[in-house]
């Protein structure tokens, strides 16, 4: 296995994009990447695309094959991989991305994601979420992400006392990084007390506990480590790699206040980048409902299990922090159009090991983690970048 | 890269299989392929799954952390990716497992591929299956599958004469194959002239010119070339892939008689192989329709472009002919499970290769060729098979 690096990035605005459709929005992302890598379409090897559920969304299946062709590549005729694996689709994109190029399969690849959410009416956004939850057994009987993230976050608080204020700081700090940051979608801070006291989602999660229903594309180019310096001034090496599966149902698991997905995926990606938990010195984590950002720090091995609330409390992952935990504004700020987040991350990674962060720039950060989360924590793609 | 090798194959029977729920077919054929294979469900490293639109026909999406659950893989968080390129789903997650043991990464893993699509009402199954063409282009305004194939065949009639009962010579063919293949959707063979005069769906393509609408699954197991011998008597050498897109909507092509999707993976599968046409023994190619199989036995190159309805009526692809093609019954007859199709293309030829495909056995078949189309040619998968 070869060194792989990121060479360019590009993404769009997360929002409601009511005048962008689903081609438009990946074609935007992906031009944006092949022009901040300086390379020519010609030198593309392959395509790999992460989208959670374009066929219900906005009615495409075959999205390899549509994303080749609105980037222009039709004529190419490049193999166009299209993966899925819910909210993790992004991330599982960038590790099959990653493989192609340090097998030496491809030399260079773009990695894209990318979801159309808001052209949906009445609950279909949802119920198609609920897809990546078990059909049969969970969202068949009505259970929801927010249902099945507030059961965790109550356990969560029982086992180890976790509080209500906590779980909103989550919110409060990302809301104040998305504040910083121009592609997200709520450009705004919030109070603790907007988010203590803001409808129910499913206690204890209200409305802003929740990410939002998006629209976005990320990507980035990825080639040989050695060929790097070639097209960057400032490439960003992909250290470590790691991807584990649980169990799709929330109740087939030993117990639920811990994602063994991630633990799993981190150990995997730890291992290979040769690092611990230590070492990185900026996290972009799967924020989809505040508490996933206390298991995320928890399972990731930042902080012991159980201490995350405190943590948060004591603002060690605020951007001047410790070790600063989504600057981007995470999912919950900066918007969460499904398939492209786990991509989404790698570009704000890359920005902040380049030094390019502007206003929610880490200083002097060199070692950046990822981690991606699909559905109820049954898949997790763990990512650990190093500026070159 | 090295030799990588099938060692294990599970197929279900294809058909309206009401008793039996997507989790259950695709355990059903992994655990058919482990069994055959004879190894340890702990040996496996990763799961590759291909799946066209599980979201719609059955309101799943998450799919490769669905099948790996279901399988009993999920204690030990194996890695599951799920890939989806329409109609060649489970021809793009053979390609992508056998890279992941062709570079080392893996030693072990499962292949699958499964559909389940008869659980849907009205014009639902064709619907999902038009998310495969251009939405925004064709689907949109009305296309259908049968109606873009049509426009290829009456084309073709136009260009070199195929006739009407070339096309329907192909079912014919198909039939008397899947007549003697057990799994098979339809075990009977029809006369020439019940596919002339059946129904029509889009002129000239009859009801018996279509195939089915079909739940199924089929896995196959892989593992590294050096190893195979330890757990099969006989083993199945992978010896060329290939994958390659095109235009998403049928306009944007240069013309409409040649998938150049088809001619690009078959080049690139004949290099790896290091063989030609003429030197591959059996075929198993993606008859969606009868016009599809005569494109695919010209852009494979085993006729001569225009020659493929007179190669038909000259019975070269019977199963006693010089060049036998869908001895399993192809999609018209074997019947279409989507995400299916790919991989049980790959499990005949491996039973054809061993020796053990019954009454349906190409004598003396050493090397094997899988062509397998996403939707209407915009993207295809070549694989190439040898008797190890």
């Amino acid at each position: 296995m070869r060194d792989v690096a990121v060479i360019g990035i590009g993404v769009t605005k997360f929002g409601e994009l009511w005048e962008k459709s689903f081609r438009q929005l990946i074609a935007e992302a992906g031009a944006k990447a092949i022009l901040d890598a300086g390379i020519s379409g010609s030198e593309i090897d392959a395509l790999y695309v992460g989208s959670m559920s374009a066929g219900r969304f906005v009615g495409q299946e075959h999205v390899g094959a549509l994303v080749a062709d609105c980037a222009g590549f039709s004529h190419m005729h490049i193999p166009a991989i299209r993966v899925e694996s819910a909210c993790a689709s992004g991330g599982l994109a960038l590790r099959q991305g990653f493989f192609s190029v340090a097998s030496g399969m491809n030399d260079v690849v773009v990695v894209g994601g990318v979801e159309k959410m808001t052209d949906v009416v009445g609950s279909e956004a949802t119920d198609t979420l609920a897809t990546a939850l078990d059909q049969e057994w969970e969202a068949f009987f009505g259970a929801t992400f927010p249902g099945v993230y507030a059961m965790i976050a109550t356990r969560h608080m029982h086992e180890y006392g976790t509080t209500r204020e906590q779980l909103a700081q989550v919110a409060v700090k990302n809301h104040a990084n998305g504040a910083l940051n121009p592609y997200a979608q709520f450009k705004r801070p919030i109070s603790l007390e907007a988010v203590m006291n803001a409808p129910l989602s499913a206690y204890p999660l209200g409305m802003l506990d929740c990410s939002p229903v998006s629209d976005g594309a990320a990507a980035v180019i990825l080639c040989a480590g050695e060929k790097a310096k070639k097209y960057s001034d400032k490439p960003v090496r992909i250290k470590g790699s790691g991807q584990a599966s649980d169990t799709l149902a929330l109740h087939g698991r030993n117990e639920i206040c811990t994602f063994e997905s991630t633990a799993h995926a981190a150990a995997m990606a730890y291992k290979q980048a040769k690092i611990t938990p230590k070492d990185v010195h900026v996290a972009e984590v799967h924020d989809c409902f505040t508490i996933a950002e206390i298991l995320a720090i928890e399972d990731l091995g930042f902080v012991k299990k159980g201490e995350g609330g405190k943590a948060i409390e004591r603002k060690v992952t605020t951007l001047d922090g410790s070790l600063p935990v989504n600057p981007s504004g995470g999912l919950k700020a900066k918007g969460h159009p499904i398939g492209a987040t786990g991509v989404a991350q790698i570009a704000e990674l890359v920005m902040q090991l380049r030094g390019e962060a502007d206003k929610r720039q880490v200083p002097d950060a060199r070692i950046g983690l990822a981690q991606n989360v699909g559905g109820g924590g049954a898949s997790c793609l763990v990512h650990i970048l190093e500026a070159m």
